[in-house]
């Protein structure tokens, strides 16, 4: 399969595609045995479940595409083998979350390890406790079906998170240390900077350790994937707040409400948030910059719509408007008056200020403005339906990726297909 | 009725007791004529609704009592009266909302509309635009019940409101050119003394209008009445905030959630929050003062709870610990450094700031913090079920006593029972 | 304490009042010790807590009064007493509960559990494992803090319950074989009755068992009260049946939509669920008899509302038309017609089929009529906030009569204030 | 463009791919003029939305691919072209609703009226009153952006609905007669095949109406498109009904919580609902069928699970079972017993009823059993965030291909892309 499979790297001809291929144990530790895959004889899934990924099943990045146009990049699709490359009862796997809260983040940990032990009767799985550090510094967590059973009706992270804290060295020496061969890393994009490092270690050492990243970013800001977990969630949650800055907008006169949400370097959230309200009069993006004063200005829009319709409602992404910002402060230390730049460092603080300052600096017309930060009441929500279904997939087909012997990837959905992302490529 | 009533002014003997009385027309305007309440002769009433409350039935203030207490203070009991002061054709109601934002005012304006319209025959009922001032500075609005259909399942006011705006020399000339005998004004304590205010030129310039209040206040604060409309539901509704806050707290390493609830001068809505979600450690309120620092201090108590339990919630009503904020804002004046002033005047994000600085000012441990000030999503919600029910009482009570003749007074749950508290006790 | 209080139970002249007193230890096991409350030196109410109910204070059953009516029959009010009957340390409470769901059960268990606990070092607490029958058929669970921690979160009893299984003997047999003390009993008014007989039982063979009823009932039909807990919870859940068959009517022509509530022999649920939704045009509740066909009955009136208006909503009370049900039923059988009676049991199927039998019979209009019954989805959803403070207090209440002595007693919000009322008066 | 396009009907050799084309106007219509699309010189579009699709961008039906599979059907990708086929104001646009509702509904009409109006400047648009048989028995809506503003936040259609009314003759001359030119239909399979007949005829009228279909079925059965709009949706409101029964079941001995949802042949909402659980211990679906007793059958599986859990969750897709509950039926029948039959059709039910007499017949254990069918409560409700957002891009994509000249196709997600599918493919 391995052999095969690493041919698939080579572009075929004119008409034919390039594969980015995940990496596999036989690529860099060769004649590994291989097990039947224990679903295979798992009576509960005797009649509908007798269902195997075919090796060479490849999903496109591009799906929109013309008659004559290449083929381009293919991922591996993602699901279970015939073939798995650990005995169930050899597995020792664990779990660790990073950064940020997320929705989702609780169903992710509970299909992973419902995942192994239903699914491949894998009953070794720990859970690193706070994010990286806890590889090092503290006690581990057992985790079985029973202990996760209810987690995913809650927010938050059942194993607790850090920033930072990566050390790989003493992590891989605790993964080395505790026996454990698959190591799912659930985070956003510098923790998975860190799973790749992690990768490379082990492969270095040439341990037969599966290192597999489930990405997780709330601003649904991967190029690659089709959307994040948690996304959807979150985006639902932020109705509620754009609902009440429309209904605060609605109730005064010249009303304003601005909504800030999350959104670091992409605008998803703000805008799906958006679309999905229908309330809102302008949505404020990091990919799309926008000025203060003058004509076409944000504050000549903000006068022509409140003219025309009494009220209106703002939602403003955090990156937005960064640049203005940064200058302002630049401004502001070279006359040395430090005052009040922590302030500034909150977009919306910072918006929301500065369109007070102009409407009573003008006289121009009395405004009542309101602002919203629903980033902590949207992080720590569970996650909804179709995130838990979400979910689900995600978690069970790192499962299967990991059991089959491939390492070095991430469990994404693309093109609404499954599939395994190498590192490099993820992220 | 009105002689018999006002006798019930004076106390009656040692075991007697003492009646609040709400003013009535026939007070100040003898000679009127009553009619028979047409809620009489309406046939969708006419199995269920045959009931009219007796002319002496009252509620007592206090029912907390020893079996030799005097009966003390007495309101007179709300609900529809055999006779009416007004003839259906001859009312012309006006309705105003005046102040911030609290959930069900849309209910208690529908019910209003819709109690005048289907229980007496008033169909002439108009609504003032943006509180106070759209007496004067704009044109009304007309209501109808079937425009006030849908708007109890929206948050806000769908009459607008403003603070301020109360000149009543201008809204008096105004109800008289008007024509309007019934002034229904739903807002908060300024509200209401300006309503008061606006009963005794009524009456002064010897009006037949009846001047109804309706107490809004989402704190709850009015010590009268068992609770505000509105209540309810935002007690449910930061449940939100909580659950959020305690979730953040949860996924990290000595978190801290700190959520900040409405409450300028009590700490109801805290308390009940607190009370109803089982996941707060500390609640901190205006009635209850607190300190931060040395033995039995804020400080000691949160180093205290994390050590044991790893993390913990705090919320605190936007009145408490004013005290110690006018203190540092006081010293900050004394030092001539003004910066920052206006951040304390926030005490959530005073509080969150103090606690970060002592933590690490100390060294004492790492902790996260998570601050969130649900206050424009809790106001904005429309009202739950049980608000629906409590307003739509409330504004019934209202109708029923301006058609009664009563004036000057406000329409209170007192005990459990819907009640008429005059102006001069109410606020 | 126990002879003042028992004097009570006596008329104290014209202006005087009956006090229904709930029973007492002293009163029938003299000579017993007290203690001082605990509460008293608990440093976490050191400031806010230091408040005991005085002895004599009571609250009136009737708060509509007239100036010269009698006062009536009055309940002891709940809450701490200086001096309790039970040591900390030698108390064994046992909970159970019986009968079908209800919002607000396991928020009553836990404050029951945290209530011993942490107001007064009470740390052995025994659940009954489903129902009356659990107490000599299975085995109990422990209780603690922990354990009950986060049960108020979920709806359902984590205790388990079952109707029946009352045996008076060997319930008491069990309470006295494992040394239990105080039994708190949660369930509706045939567990109250067996509540009762249990305490007769109890007081006959001298024990010094404190047994407390706290009365659920969703459909809130018990007249002394104020309202059952879970009842605001179950209220809230109804209206989104209620919104649901609104919509499924207004999409149609002519179209019916028909909600089933909870209420056997009460319309409490119906009613108000009627009054907060306001889209509501028909509410069939037990007390209010009607009929089908005729002048003034149901047929009429929705064939006019179907002709006014195009769409209609019908709320119609489980105990609603039972009357015209049997009737029907009678005939059925002596017509030897069994068939069908099973779906006539259920009135909300019986009416839609009604309903839709006589459009189609007379050729009237073609209407199209969806039937719901949101019965299970309403009394499996955990309470509300505002349930879940009433839960607490009236649990707290429970545990403050216990240990002040008193026994054969539900616990009760009667006029807005927690009291004790005596088995006798309670059912 | 047009011939470019029929010409992509071919198959290009080996490694080519088949286009399942749209008709468009060109094809049968020769000789139309095009104009610039306006969106070109709209100012509120003027920086983000400077972009076209490509005449020739499609989308792959399959894209599981190995890297020698031949490319296979792809659709043409949705989308504004840079000319269209229709004058703003020459449009008159008609929108129809047909069939059950569906989350969303609102949603859709809401942005083709205001996608019309804004991208388009087209501002008339008419909506058809109560499905089908509104085109010639019923006076039309005018639908303006104001008039739809907030419909989305409602559950249900607008413009009602109805079942059948199909009269192809009728309905196109009311196209004819009353000016339309394009024509949207929202309906399940009967009515896009409506749809397609309706096309037909106007094909061979040779009139200038462009048909346009969205797909809706709850159901998600559809095999085309990635799903159908108000799944989502309904799949989140699911959640409240399988919480209800698994609370309902774990709080009693032997528990079975049965839950009935939608899909007449197919099992989507039924089994993401219990992916998105993770509480529903069997599910029962169309496309999988089950037996009742014996080795293997459900009985035994039930009786297992009570056995292992206490407790158990049942969810049934209403096409589940259709072959027992008919084979039970002929027998009935057969045996002269018609009593009961209603009962069996519905699915819910019967498998309730069996289930209950299995248990009690073999006085095998005492179980609990409570069946909750919340169809209407999910179909009636308002669509969540991420339907809100899908239903709008289908909306937009369907004004799109109206305006430059597509018809006969309907509006789908193909792999995450917009696509129009011509109506032979799309049912």
């Amino acid at each position: 399969m391995a052999s095969t499979d690493s041919n698939l790297k080579i572009v075929h001809g004119e008409a034919g595609y390039v594969l980015e291929d995940v990496p596999h144990f036989s690529d860099y530790i060769p004649n590994l045995p291989t097990y039947p895959n224990p679903l295979r004889s798992n009576p509960a899934y005797s009649v509908v479940k007798q269902y195997f990924v075919h090796v060479d099943d490849t999903v496109p990045q591009k799906v929109v595409v013309h008659k004559d146009s290449p083929r381009g990049v293919h991922f591996r699709r993602a699901g279970p083998r015939q073939k798995v490359y650990f005995k169930s009862e050899d597995v020792r796997a664990c779990i660790v979350t990073c950064g940020g809260l997320c929705p989702g983040l609780n169903t992710v940990i509970r299909e992973i390890v419902c995942g192994l032990s239903y699914m491949y009767g894998v009953n070794n799985v720990i859970g690193i406790d706070g994010g990286y550090r806890g590889f090092y510094s503290k006690n581990t967590i057992t985790l079985t079906p029973k202990v996760v059973n209810d987690i995913h009706k809650r927010g938050g992270t059942f194993l607790g998170t850090s920033r930072g804290g990566h050390d790989t060295k003493k992590i891989v020496d605790s993964i080395q240390d505790r026996g454990i061969n698959q190591v799912y890393i659930i985070g956003g994009d510098g923790t998975q900077r860190g799973a790749s490092v992690i990768y490379e270690e082990i492969r270095r050492r040439g341990l037969k350790v599966a290192v597999v990243g489930i990405p997780k970013t709330i601003d649904n800001d991967i190029p690659v994937i089709d959307k994040s977990f948690g996304f959807d969630t979150a985006v639902e949650e932020a109705q509620r707040a754009i609902n009440a800055a429309h209904v605060e907008a609605e109730s005064a006169e010249n009303g304003i409400g601005v909504v800030k949400l999350m959104g670091r370097y992409s605008g998803f959230i703000a805008m799906y948030a958006t679309l999905a309200s229908r309330d809102v009069d302008c949505c404020l993006i990091p990919e799309s910059p926008f000025f203060l004063e003058g004509n076409g200005g944000l504050f000549e829009f903000i006068e022509k719509r409140l003219k025309e319709n009494g009220h209106m409602v703002i939602v403003i992404a955090e990156g937005a408007g960064q640049d203005l910002l940064a200058e302002e402060n630049a401004q502001a230390m070279n006359e040395k008056d430090a005052s009040g730049n922590k302030l500034l460092q909150d977009v919306g603080l910072w918006i929301s200020q500065r369109i007070k300052d102009y409407f009573s600096r003008k006289n121009k017309m009395a405004i009542t403005l309101k602002y919203i930060d629903p980033t902590y009441m949207i992080r720590a929500v569970p996650s909804n339906a179709s995130d838990n279904v979400y979910c689900t997939l995600l978690a069970q087909s790192a499962v299967h990726g990991a059991m089959a012997g491939f390492t070095g990837y991430t469990s994404g959905l693309v093109n609404g297909r499954q599939t395994y992302i190498p590192f490099q490529v993820s992220y």
